[in-house]
């Protein structure tokens, strides 16, 4: 193993890579105090190098114990300027403790996943809140929660929702949710996903992502969702769509990739067939019902590292994997998201870093989303960095693209 | 044949039909005079049936000569309530002044495609234009031009982007050009598409929607696009991105969906190979330079209905379809749109109209959003159709989905 | 249109081309008397003109009058050497009148399609089958029959299954039928197949193609098969599988291509959701029961050209394409197999009917496997063609190859 | 942990589980002296244990070390009847040993990986190779040398190929071979295949498994071939075809799955890109020339778990995975071919042996298919256990399919 356990992802990660290179003379961070909370693995480390390269002092947490680690944290806290807030494996009451201790630093910007950080600042330290310049946060459930705290008034500065760009969208959800938690899933179970019935709930973009790839990799697909719209779209994709309750019935496999809450839930539980195996691929381990299983279940086992086997009585055998926390951070193979993805993600939470320090728009407190031009950069920092050259708008194109005049003709 | 040339497209429009029952009684559209532009075929002339069952009088022009069917026109035009102003393969002249004749009846409403009534009532019938309660426009090339008009002051009513909707983006750009498209194209040339290299221009909705089906057909994509992160996107879907000239150069096929101009011009011509086979899927017939084929060839041939072969000096003979405009609306054996990409699409129009006509939202002269719940409530109407349910939130779900407060755990 | 029919076939059929130039001097047909039969578009002209120019004389038949072109017919019978015993629209007395007198000319080879003349000589002028050279079948159906004369020891004479060789499968049925059996579906309904159940009736290589392609179209494909090996192999591709009677009830097409009959028959019917579409891609028209619908009918309607409409009584409304014939080569829109596809195909009728009549091997009467030598040839003019270059066995690999020592080694 | 290192795989391995079952009380195989090489995990457990269970003494060996698991060792040497003659992690000598010692045992049956234990019994055991009853292999490679041996006439025993039967190649080679070897590559890197350029070498039953799935997780594919045919069905399926000297200057990734050696070898590094990661899918180690690297690498590092670099001189970084064995049973992250995959492989050895211990057949010396009625009783075996139906034959198709007269009708 090489000594630097960051080495390999640094070779993955060639958007971040130039950004620390561009933006190591003119030190952009330079005087900030950035808090950085996502799942501590190595990306996450060359993330937290790029910001360090740019000037900023960084205060360190993790998204959960138990994607934290030990040696990302112990390689980064030898850095000056970094100090680190978590350990791997950390109990509950340690972990609190620690990410307190950060926010009580006093942030200027804190760059989130889960709006684990944001919450907390606005919960427990409003005055630490009141002063720091901006965030950003990059997970879809985390925007739901700033959303909601947008709408009651609650916020105390800019966040960029870098979750909502078309970048993360496409790049992050869809491919990397989708291949980490489909690869994830496959080593876990050791099953394989042609000819099987996998249920995928919910068809926002981590959804799309892992229905369509299961699809790609011969999974009859079945998808559930709330939407109409999304639902339509999924049925036009080639999906199967249908409740839950009907679904369940014949899923060899249930992943789960909604946002929400409850998504298999006690009512489920008797049609499920026997053996059928359910992962979550959402952000919060609440997507499935834990809780009811454990209460259905008459005996617990664990057939295999990493599966949790739930006896119910007269009834299916269930197996969830992980604990219901998300497959492709937690599984018993976990490496994370593709490091690639990362660095899109990362690269667009260092640009809107870099945009709320260098004051380039006066925004009030409220979520925003970044800006198209920043988005856009990125694009093309990543497309150079694969060598894809695109064409490049003549002038006539640019003229006609601006003038509402109609030139074509049907004549 | 059936003497209702309607009949085929009725039974594949079940949310029209749903509509004209539900509004058959109420009437919402009495009293207004509604304009209708679009491609003429049986389609539009349901949509046509339906608006006029819902109370309104109908002035009808079409959008292009090639595209407007015989029977369809006789048909409407039979109907007390419903004017026509035009006929299949009229010359110029007389097309545009029946469409200046429509404009002079003071519709009330306008609902358009390519923008083509809505420009020449602001150009041309500037009095009329200051009169009209508000319009509609299903087309992405007439979406930009309402941009143009709009971002200059321009627009004398309020309009609805119903294109823009994400109904009509999945279910009709990417999923009813996209077919519509590969069809016309493989029969009009009796080649086939896997094993071929099919070049698209452009990865909006249209683009993405023929480059996905002409990969799930067997065929190796290129993408060509001006816009980074679209280009990015096509690259993570599998598709090779490069520029047009080094695209060219490998096409078996070059389909064009775009919106703009010029896409295939001069400077491509020389890179072309032997045999290669140009198509449209975009609104406008300039996004194939024909000038430029014209000008460089030094014979010109129809070696089969629909294709026009340009014999460049000392270089490739490049195959044109259906004379550089949109393929699938004129192609020898074209049908128009499927049906049912019709129906919603035009579902999405007359909700619209319904929306404007009953003044459910006083709105300024601009181009606006279609309400998401118009959006909504047509793709439930068309999953009721296709006999798919969905599952509803539970309580619990909508408690956490307005809540902020983190309630998932990582312990 | 180009006064020349085949013009544009030529163009799309290289092989065929590359061949009538390489035999055009050594003439190795010369003196022979070929009878093709074959569906009589354009590229079968192709076809007929490469025989006749390695200097065979030409007896030509059809497979159907449908799919029979008048101008073709006139292009042939114009060449010296070629002479032709059908037209099209011909009716049924006509027709085997024309077949039999072509036999009554003592062809010395029958490039056969369907095994149409080679079962009629044997059953009508067995004097003239004790003296044919040889023969070559081109089609699943065909090569069916055959296996079951050869098995009963009836064949007078050897013929090669060239629709068994990996070229005809994979090139020809796969990608060939699949191809255009949809494309003709598509414009014959002009409905789409994204969002759609389609049911696939067997999973042979028309099957898989159809099922595949219209999977990659965004269709929800269900197959039916009567082999388990078959039917596993479509669960594995991840195509749900059923019984016709379970899979009928939820279709929004059956696509038949089975080589078998009665696939959808009088006990499927009432199953059967209403506007349901039946099309076969299948060799003979006794795929669908047709009789079974007349039958079961009320009312008989044609809503659009090329759809027969079956009301059947308090039941659902029933559509067949094309009168149950093949829908790719006798749909409304039909232009036949695309050409290339049929340029490989008969390149190895051509390679085929080259061995038997030079003598290469010395074969008794019987059904026998295209030599691979053929098969591989054809397939490398085809890549040639097609600009694409291979890697060739290093000295070392063919050792390897040679070798059953183990070299590999697990230390 | 479960304590029955077995129970997991049981899970998935209905087939097994069914035939213990069924031949628990006839015990076929009692008398009989079974020697076993595969992979000793836990699916080859389970194996085991179900010729076991119908009479067989088992002689059990590996196919590698490294793919040999410790706690399967153990616990099926605590089985009576059962003799084990490996260990996890052995050295070359002690392996070698150990096999020589199972060969002494003679034994009646010999089901083989690779034509290990094949080749050695002909070729330093003779007079043990006269006596046994028969053998069988599940490996394309070993395949590959036992033809050669038969070719040499130097079978001593009848061996049935079982990788050559329809369902151990679509199921087993297309699926289990593609799936387990992308997910151990995705996970072994933690790089994603979406935007990928894959090179697959060889477009056998498992190339075109692993070529299929990675185009449908987004990647972009490129295939290399030795064979016309099968590279044609390539360019046919999509992909891009190209000698290996130029699709490796684009790859991303070079999967090899060919049968063959030397297939990257020293020729071809300096056209490697920087970071190039190449990984091996097929039987043997000598599919990547790893000697040619050691040769011309400047210095050799390991990055990350599993994965070796090897730094050529002014040029790139070349990423060789699990060191050149075959990736998805040596990987670190290996779990070998997804369980139900290796159910239906075994099952077929399992049946190969009854068969040929129960004598149906009299067999001479030499290789042998796998009779159909076999092959075809495992796949409707494993759809009942799927729960899934397929239609039978009428009395009237069966009359159809028998009977050469024509009977469909063109007119």
């Amino acid at each position: 193993m090489s000594e630097d356990p960051l080495a390999w992802s640094r070779d993955f990660t060639p958007v971040l890579r130039s950004l620390a290179e561009e933006y190591g003379d003119d030190q952009p961070l330079d005087g900030y105090t950035v808090a950085v909370a996502s799942h501590l693995e190595t990306k996450t480390g060359v993330f937290v190098e790029t910001l360090h390269a740019a000037g900023a002092r960084l205060l360190v947490s993790g998204s959960e114990p138990y994607s934290t680690r030990g040696p990302v944290v112990e390689a980064l806290s030898q850095v000056d300027g970094i100090e680190t807030y978590v350990e791997a494996g950390m109990r509950e009451e340690a972990w609190e403790a620690g990410q307190h201790e950060l926010l009580e630093q006093g942030p200027d910007l804190i760059l989130d996943d889960g709006c684990e950080l944001i919450a907390k600042v606005h919960d427990e330290h409003p005055e630490v809140a009141r002063e720091v310049v901006g965030g950003g946060e990059q997970t879809t459930a985390g925007i739901r929660r700033l959303e909601a705290m947008d709408d009651e008034g609650m916020l105390e500065f800019p966040v960029y929702g870098v979750n909502d760009t078309p970048m993360k969208n496409h790049f992050d959800n869809v491919h990397g949710t989708g291949e980490s938690s489909l690869s994830n899933v496959m080593l876990t179970t050791n099953a394989m996903l042609a000819g099987k019935t996998v249920v995928v709930a919910g068809y926002g973009y981590c959804g799309r992502g892992i229905a369509r790839k299961a699809r790609g990799l011969g999974a009859d697909t079945v998808v559930t969702e709330v939407d109409p719209r999304k639902a339509l779209e999924a049925v036009m994709d080639g999906h199967r769509v249908a409740p839950m309750a009907e679904a369940a019935a014949e899923a060899d496999y249930v992943l789960s990739a909604t946002g929400s809450r409850d998504v298999v839930r006690a009512e489920h539980l008797d049609a499920l067939p026997d053996g059928v195996i359910l992962a979550n691929a959402g952000h919060f381990d609440v997507e499935i019902d834990v809780d009811a299983l454990e209460s259905a279940a008459e005996r617990v086992t664990e057939p295999k590292e990493g599966v949790t086997r739930y006896h119910l009585p007269d009834g299916p055998r269930v197996n969830l994997l992980a604990e219901g926390r998300l497959i492709n951070l937690t599984g018993p193979y976990s490496q994370g998201h593709p490091a690639e993805v990362m660095d899109t993600t990362f690269a667009m939470m260092f640009e809107a870093a870099r945009d709320l320090a260098t004051g380039d728009r006066d925004l009030g407190p409220g979520l925003y989303q970044v800006p198209d031009r920043l988005d856009r950069a990125v694009a093309r920092r990543k497309l150079d960095d694969m060598g894809v050259a695109i064409d490049e708008m003549t002038d006539r194109q640019r003229e006609y693209y601006e003038d509402w005049r109609l030139e074509g003709s049907a004549f």
